[in-house]
């Protein structure tokens, strides 16, 4: 099995609400269904999908639809301050500050929790061990 | 906001079960701390994480380990009996086949649901309208 995670699918209760919030901090959507998906470009060869939630539990064979839980999704910016400045503007996009600006328990990791207003944990932080290589290879430490 | 997915983090009871499953699949890890995490690459410049789901608990301030729900990840592949093998190696690894290889709701797309040993359900998908351009632009119909 190639290591390639091609979609990331979230259950979502209000489709409306997750299309307002991540419009507001800027993306755009690959494709938009009304009443049932949203797709956003989440990294090469990858979207991750904001599913409507009853269609979601239908697909998946479960009784009713299920709330996001025992995941984060974490997003890296260049410093510190960027880590602050992004997490006000989810705030104000609508985002749930869970965990405000702070230092992480790992060495150097400077990080908030902010849920999306269906209640995806996105983890903003920044980590100086951290960086990309040009072929897409993660250095971490 | 950058339109960037760096971690996949999932909450995980059994960290040897994930370890057993991902290695028998092939998937070779990036970082492994023992009791903790261990870090698989995703996509270029992603890593998907399995987090001790008791440290995940106290990260998030929640009061008990969460089982992961509500979300779920695709992998792709070539053609349809390239589903029904990568679902048979799934089940021989530990999987659970909760939807067996079968045609889905939208059109054209074949595709099962497998639980990993801590719950996390992968879709494993043939669907003929979805390619990568060379830029990793996703494109579907």
């Amino acid at each position: 099995m190639d290591q390639a995670l091609h979609f990331v699918t979230v259950a979502t209760r209000d489709l409306d609400a997750a299309r307002r919030f991540y419009g507001a901090l800027g993306w755009q959507a690959k494709l938009d269904v009304p009443g049932e998906i949203v797709f956003y470009r989440s990294a090469a060869g990858q979207l991750l999908g904001f599913f409507d939630a009853g269609a979601f539990a239908r697909d998946q064979g479960e009784a009713s639809p299920p709330h996001v839980a025992g995941v984060t999704l974490s997003h890296n910016v260049g410093s510190r301050a960027e880590v602050v400045a992004l997490v006000e503007r989810m705030a104000a996009a609508g985002g749930e500050v869970r965990k405000a600006p702070q230092e992480g328990e790992f060495g150097g990791v400077f990080h908030a929790h902010v849920a999306d207003p269906n209640g995806l944990v996105w983890e903003v932080a920044h980590n100086p061990a951290w960086s990309v290589l040009p072929d897409g290879s993660v250095m971490l430490g």
